[in-house]
C-alpha cells in the first residue's frame, strides 16, 4: 500500500470546526485508497500561551520541562484528530512521538532525530487505520521527552515520509502554495506548480517562511517529493522536488527592507581574514546573510557583509575591533538598505540574466549598490524605499505575474474607479 | 532516605500563583532532609475543559482517545511545578504515569495498577531531586497510555508511596482534614486529628468526598499511613492509618438525604432469595447501600434496602419482578427518608452505644424507621426532614463538637440577638 504523509499547521486545527473539516479531507484520502498518515501541531497558539504560563512560573525556563509542558499542546490535537475521524467511519488512532518511535539526541527544545522506529505505525497502517502522529516531539535517547525547534512538526513529516518510504508529503498550509514573489508587494505574483529543492531553499532563507530550510534540506537528501497545499479549498499547491531540466528559469523574486550593510574598508589582502570575521560575527551570534569582497589586485580589499538589521549595532561593534586587529582602515554601516533577488536553478550560468536583472531595474531608475550570486540566487542590494518596485519590475520582466486572464481583478478594480461619481 | 509522597489536587494548582506557593511547601518539606516525589492533578478545571472539546468534536468520544487527550492536563501542571521548585533553587524533574512505571491493565478511562516499576524515580531520588509525578494515568502493558478514573490522582500517589515504601502519603487538599460531621449541618464540627482505614472507608462511602474508598482500601491492605491536610496554612490534618487503641470511640456522624428505602414484604424464607435479589439490583446499576430483613422464626420475612433516591424508579421496578418471581406479597417504597450514621471502630461491640444513639435522637423526638449496622458503623433510617436536627444530636451526645472555647461564635450570634432592638 503507497502512503501518504500528511502534515496540518496549528491554524488549520485551531478550533472543533476546522479539525473537522480537516477529517473529512483525512477521510477522503483514505477512501482513494493510501495509507495515510497524518502530523499535527497544536491547535492555534496553544504553544504560545503554554509558553506565557511557563514564563508567569519560572523566567528562564529549564529546557528538559519545557519540552514536557509544549508536548501537551500537540497531545490535545492529535486525539481529538483521531476522535473527529472515527466520528466519520473511519479507524484511526493517535500516536505521540515517543510512540511513534521517533528518536532524537538529548538537545532539549531543539532535537534532531536520529532514526525511526515505525514499526507501530506500519502495524496500525496495515490494518488500514489512519495513524495520527504529535508533530514537533520524540523522545531521546534517554528516554527523555523532546522537541525538534522551530518548524518541528514539518521535520516530522518529512522524517516519517522519508522512513515510511512514502509517496509523497504534503503539508497543509494557510496559502495556496509557493508563490514567484511576495503578493502584498508584487499584486500579480503567481503560485508556482512545481520548484527544486534548491529554489524553495533560496525562497525560505530569503524570507518565503512557509516551509522551514531543515525540512527542505532533509526532503532533498532523500528525494522526498514534498507538497504545499491550502488545507482549505481544492488547491493542488506547489510540487517540491529533484530538478528536472536544466533550462535555467527564473522561478521567483523575493524581497527583505530589514537588512542592513557593512563594510570593511580597506583590508590587507590575507586568506585567513574573511573567516576570522565571519567567525567572530558568528560568535557574536549575528547570522550573516551573505558576504562579498572585491575583486582585483591591489594589497587591500573592501569586505562588505549583509546582516539583519536588527543585528546592526552587535555586528558594528565586531567589525571595530576585528578592524583594529587586522589592519583594516575603517568600518562603514549602511541603514536604509534593502535586497531584491532572482531565484532560480542555474540562473547565474545564463549570459543574458544579469544583463536582464540589471536592465530591468536601472529602467525603474533603481540604483543597485552590490550583488551577489549563488548557484540559484542573484541579489541586489537597493535603497530600502526601492525594494517594491524592484520587486514588481523584476516580476514583470521574468514573467512571474498571473496570465492577463486571472488579472481581470485588477481591471475591476480600474472600473470601480470609472465608476465613482464625477466631480 | 525516607521517602513522603505528597498529592496535591487540582484547586491548589489552578493558578500559577497556587503552583509557586505549592513549591515552596514542596522546598521546605525537601529541606527537611525526605526525599520527596509529588503527584499532581490537572489545573483547576483543566480535565472538564478537555472533555468539553472532545464532546465538541463527538459525542460519544473513543475510550482510548480520550485517555490520550485527558492525560495532557497533568503534563502541564508537572511540568510547571517542576519550573517552579527549580526556581527556588531546588532540583527537580517531572514523569509521566508512563515514565513513572505505573503499568496498568488496558481498560481506558477506568484503568488499574498491575505494577510499578519505580527504578526511575529511585534513581531521581538517590540524586536528590524532587521528582514529580503526573497523577491519574498510567501505561497498559499494551503500550498504551491510560487513566485511572475517578481519584485516579489519590490512586497514583497510595500505590507510589507503597511501591516505594514511603513513611506517609499526604494529600494536600482544600479542606483541613476529615471534620467529625459535615460543618454545613452541624456547624460545631470538629478536626478528627486520626482515624483508622474502616472508619475513613466509613465515612468516605456515606458522603465524606474528601478521599476516594479505593484509595483508602488499597492504603489500609498494605498499612501505609495517610494524611489528609490542607494546602494553604500549616494545619496537621487528619492521619489516616490502622486502628491503635480497641477502645470503642465515635469518630464521627454522617448523614445523607437523597435516599430511599424499599421493602419487599412477607418474603418466603429461603437461603438465597436475599441474594438473588441483591444481584438483580446491582444487575440493573443500582447501589444498595445497604440492607436488612426481619428477624424472628416466621415463614416469611420482610427484606428492606437502602437505595440512592435517583434510582428509586429502577429498583423498584427490579423489587416488583423479583416479588413475583420469589412469591413475596408485595413491593412497598418510602420516599422522604434520610439516613443518619454513627461511625466508629468497634461500636457495635459496645453495650451502650445503640442505646445512647436511641435516646439521644428520641430526645430530639426523631423517629427511627429502621437500624442497620456494621463493624464500624450505626446507621438509623429517620425522616429525611429530620436528618440535620439528628447530625446535631449525635455529635453532641458523642462531644464530637469543637470544644468549648472555639464555640466561642455561636455564643456571638447569641449576643447579636440579644441586641437586635426591642420591639
Amino acid at each position: 500500500m503507497k502512503v501518504i504523509v500528511q502534515k496540518y499547521g496549528g491554524t488549520s486545527l485551531a478550533t472543533p470546526a476546522r479539525i473537522r473539516s480537516v477529517a473529512k479531507r483525512i477521510v477522503a484520502a483514505r477512501r482513494a485508497g493510501c495509507g495515510i498518515v497524518v502530523v499535527v501541531s497544536a491547535m492555534g497558539d496553544t504553544t504560545e500561551q503554554l509558553l506565557g504560563l511557563a514564563r508567569s512560573v519560572i523566567s528562564q525556563p529549564p529546557r528538559r520541562e519545557l519540552d514536557m509542558l509544549l508536548t501537551a499542546g500537540e497531545r490535545v490535537t492529535m486525539s481529538l484528530l483521531s476522535m473527529a475521524i472515527q466520528d466519520l467511519g473511519s479507524e484511526a488512532i493517535s500516536f505521540t512521538g515517543s510512540q511513534s518511535g521517533i528518536i532524537t539526541d538529548t538537545s532539549h527544545t531543539n532535537a534532531h532525530i536520529l532514526e525511526i522506529r515505525a514499526d507501530r505505525i506500519r502495524r496500525e497502517l496495515a490494518k488500514k487505520r489512519v495513524v495520527i502522529v504529535a508533530g514537533f516531539q520524540g523522545v531521546s535517547v534517554e528516554r527523555e521527552v523532546t522537541t525538534l525547534g522551530r518548524g518541528g512538526s514539518d521535520i516530522t513529516a518529512v522524517a516519517l515520509a522519508i522512513s515510511l518510504g512514502a509517496r509523497e508529503c504534503e503539508i497543509y498550509t494557510d496559502v495556496d502554495g509557493i508563490l514567484t514573489a511576495d503578493p502584498r508587494v508584487v499584486p500579480g505574483a503567481r503560485l508556482l506548480p512545481e520548484i527544486t529543492y534548491d529554489e524553495m531553499l533560496e525562497l525560505a532563507g530569503l524570507g518565503a517562511r512557509v516551509l522551514q530550510s531543515r525540512s527542505v534540506e532533509l526532503a532533498a537528501r532523500h528525494h522526498l517529493t514534498l507538497r504545499v497545499r491550502p488545507s482549505i479549498g481544492e488547491g493542488t499547491g506547489t510540487v517540491i522536488r529533484d530538478e528536472t531540466l536544466e533550462r535555467p528559469e527564473v522561478r521567483g523574486v523575493t524581497h527583505d527592507e530589514a537588512i542592513a550593510l557593512l563594510s570593511l574598508r580597506r583590508v590587507p589582502r590575507s586568506p585567513r581574514s574573511l573567516s576570522q570575521v565571519v567567525t567572530s560575527l558568528a560568535n557574536a551570534g549575528v547570522a550573516v546573510r551573505f558576504f562579498f569582497h572585491g575583486a582585483g589586485a591591489e594589497k587591500t580589499t573592501d569586505l562588505s557583509f549583509v546582516v539583519n538589521e536588527s543585528d546592526l549595532a552587535t555586528a558594528r561593534r565586531v567589525l571595530a575591533s576585528e578592524a583594529r586587529r587586522i589592519g583594516a582602515r575603517e568600518v562603514r554601516a549602511s541603514k536604509g538598505v534593502g535586497l531584491v533577488s532572482v531565484i532560480g536553478v542555474g540562473i547565474t550560468r545564463s549570459p543574458d540574466m544579469l544583463a536582464r536583472i540589471f536592465t530591468a531595474l536601472s529602467r525603474s531608475r533603481i540604483h543597485i549598490g552590490s550583488v551577489s550570486t549563488s548557484e540559484t540566487r542573484v541579489s541586489c542590494i537597493i535603497p530600502q524605499s526601492a525594494v517594491g518596485r524592484a520587486a514588481r519590475a523584476l516580476a514583470r520582466e521574468f514573467d512571474l505575474m498571473k496570465p492577463r486572464t486571472a488579472r481581470s481583478t485588477s481591471g475591476g478594480r480600474g472600473r470601480k474607479r470609472a465608476s465613482a461619481p464625477r466631480e
